[in-house]
């Protein structure tokens, strides 16, 4: 058998920026965490309860432990309806890239609709020259393919424009994002196979929940990387997600990946939708709203510590946390535990996908003192997300929606860990 | 706007092997598939019933829609007991590469063990300089990783010994396979923690189940890519998948991946346990047996369509199938329609990552006619998918394990799609 390679301890634990953080390229040696306890005590082991009676049988369909209950998205719903509003995954609980089916958020305009699979129809009409109906066993004989991007809510950290920093945990920060494999058929198939009419520049599409949730989309989007999703992480697309088929514009504003589509109208202009002139639009500092901002911008936040979390004594931790940008890959994350002034790089882990979230890690030595927790991520069109400040002096508070300022969390001396200002 | 790229329709279409095999590079082009219906009927599109009311509300955890009941594992346990024996994967109703973790296969040798995370224990010692024990806490503060990966039982395939080809799904004949993305601590950070003796060469891994299922582990694969994992698709490992930890050995055969994982003793030489000496062992034509075959060979199969499903009627299908390597990424996939004579390269679904699930899929045109579906992967090591025969001429019928030839699907002139062998 090969020997562990050797490595060179002496350089394994150096610092990387101020107030702890250490080199990404860490390999611990030798007794350098010490977080574990020696085992003086555990031999013999003990045999638990557990392992003197046989255990569980087989389900068809599994379920995560009862120990793990308080891992569930929490959610609100507007006055009077138990379907309209948000629910929201549980970042602080999580981990890796892919977001469990159960946990995927879900924005819902007039809830969850019981769609019958094989009674529902994909129509597309419009600035075709052969309006097509699909149902879904047709779909499933186009050519499909399959990718890893995240959805989030064109409206996820819209609590960072509050005055003073709100006290919740991140996923009731930032927990209207989520990440799965979806399999479909692109969309491009479609419209060809329907055949395009030259004058044809964007598409309606249409939900078919109560809210007929309405958005209009760039014809262009369509023909490049958008699909009619049909599964999600390997299953039919949840109940929750647009059952029995979505459409996914990835790296586009959540809502406009319009669940439980029914309909795609091509058309030569934006149809003005009530989603679109009512809500979605972004209100700028000199009272002037944009419209249409499609792409989510490059955004990161530290899941781990982070507020509701406390810190068990000083010593090595692992920082942990998600990146993305709806505008291609992240390139970089760096991290800063003294609320800004000096960073660190964030180890990535492979692999990094076009807008899909990307897991980023780096280990940490805190001493027991105050610090301040950041992230900031850089996509690889060169753009670096901005502080809060930057972004609110830009556009002012009232911009509600694409909120993807530098998140901080501080950390107090006893360990416990608060959303801030920094 | 952008408009659409212009395609060349004259190559779209190109055959790529006989019997309606197509080039992979397909795009199809304006009235290419005609699987779907025209419109002419169905404007004014009729409103659903489920769109005339609100919705269903939020869950804190969800689940599949009611129609998709018959989505499940199918398991079988050994007599007189309720959890000894496996639970199959549904290949053929999935798509992509990530299994859902109510859907990953089981293999569980006394059940699934009811463990409360906060008392489990993780022990390592044996041949270290300082034995440890490791809480759930405490192995979170060490630097984690995730890593896309395939499981398979060493079992899976095992039917395919029979004499006469078994009429099963694939999910019946091939369902103890599963991918997911697995985070956790690299297993080399910990061992260097405890200080790895220069006399240890392997380990002893031992689940706390109550059959103890026990495998020893050559100390080289532990250093090099064996991770204790923590998470499986972003949430805490499924209880039958190892709550709260399970050892990870990347390519290695499912049952080395120890499950609820709680200890690790290092050794000098193999321990020699129960499962590995009256399990696990291939029988070779000469009576004699392997052991420690640890790798699962290169594999594939096709899941759309395949045994149970039946095709409607001549036309353009999407094959789609996946493949896998213990041994690295999947090279390439061929495809063919005529049981072996001519083949046809498929298109591999990106990312492309090692010792993961690859899906692979290629467009077909079926002409109504007798077909045999096969596929063939090769890895990147060059190692090629041996068929059947060949896999049966080089160690007998008796082999049971790591059984990876290739698999053949008839397509009856009716579109009843059976498994044979060819």
């Amino acid at each position: 058998m090969r020997r562990s390679r050797h490595r060179n301890h002496d350089t394994a634990l150096a610092p990387a920026a101020r107030n702890g953080l250490l080199d990404r390229r860490i390999f611990l040696a030798g007794g350098a965490a010490l977080a574990a306890a020696p085992a003086a005590q555990a031999e013999p082991l003990a045999v638990p309860p557990w392992s003197q009676v046989p255990g569980a049988g087989f389900t068809p369909y599994g379920a995560p432990s009862h120990f793990e209950a308080k891992v569930g998205r929490v959610f609100a719903s507007a006055p009077g309806t138990t379907g309209t509003g948000a629910a929201r995954t549980p970042l602080h609980l999580t981990d890796g890239m892919i977001t469990p089916n159960g946990l995927h958020f879900e924005r819902s305009h007039s809830g969850i609709p019981d769609i019958d699979p094989d009674a529902h129809r994909l129509l597309i009409h419009g600035l075709v020259r052969r309006p097509l109906v699909f149902t879904l066993e047709t779909l499933a004989r186009y050519p499909m393919e399959s990718r890893i991007t995240f959805l989030e809510c064109a409206g996820n950290g819209q609590l960072l424009n509050a005055a003073q920093p709100a006290q919740a945990t991140v996923q009731g920060l930032q927990g209207l994002v989520s990440c799965a494999e979806w399999t479909g058929v692109r969309l491009a198939v479609l419209l060809e196979e329907a055949g395009v009419d030259p004058r044809a520049s964007w598409l309606l599409a249409e939900g078919a929940d109560a809210a007929g949730m309405s958005r209009s989309v760039p014809l262009a989007k369509a023909m490049d990387d958008a699909m009619v999703a049909l599964y999600q992480n390997g299953e039919r697309v949840r109940p929750s997600n647009g059952y029995p088929m979505r459409l996914l514009l990835p790296g586009f504003e959540g809502n406009m990946n319009v669940k439980w589509l029914r309909r795609i109208k091509l058309t030569d202009g934006p149809t003005m939708t009530k989603d679109e002139t009512s809500k979605y639009t972004i209100l700028e500092r000199d009272g002037k709203a944009l419209q249409f901002a499609f792409p989510m911008e490059a955004k990161s936040l530290i899941t781990r510590p982070s507020p509701g979390l406390t810190m068990k004594g000083p010593g090595l931790y692992d920082i942990s946390g998600l990146a993305w940008s709806g505008y291609g890959k992240v390139a970089k994350v760096e991290v800063s535990a003294d609320g800004g002034k000096s960073w660190a790089e964030a180890a990535l882990s492979a692999p990094v996908l076009s807008r899909a979230l990307t897991r980023f890690r780096l280990p940490w030595r805190w001493d027991g003192g105050p610090a301040m927790l950041q992230s900031r991520a850089t996509d690889e069109t060169g753009y670096v997300q901005p502080t809060r400040s930057e972004l609110l002096a830009r556009r002012g508070p009232n911009g509600l929606f694409h909120f993807n300022g530098i998140m901080s969390w501080s950390v107090a001396p006893g360990g416990e860990v608060k959303h801030a200002y920094a």
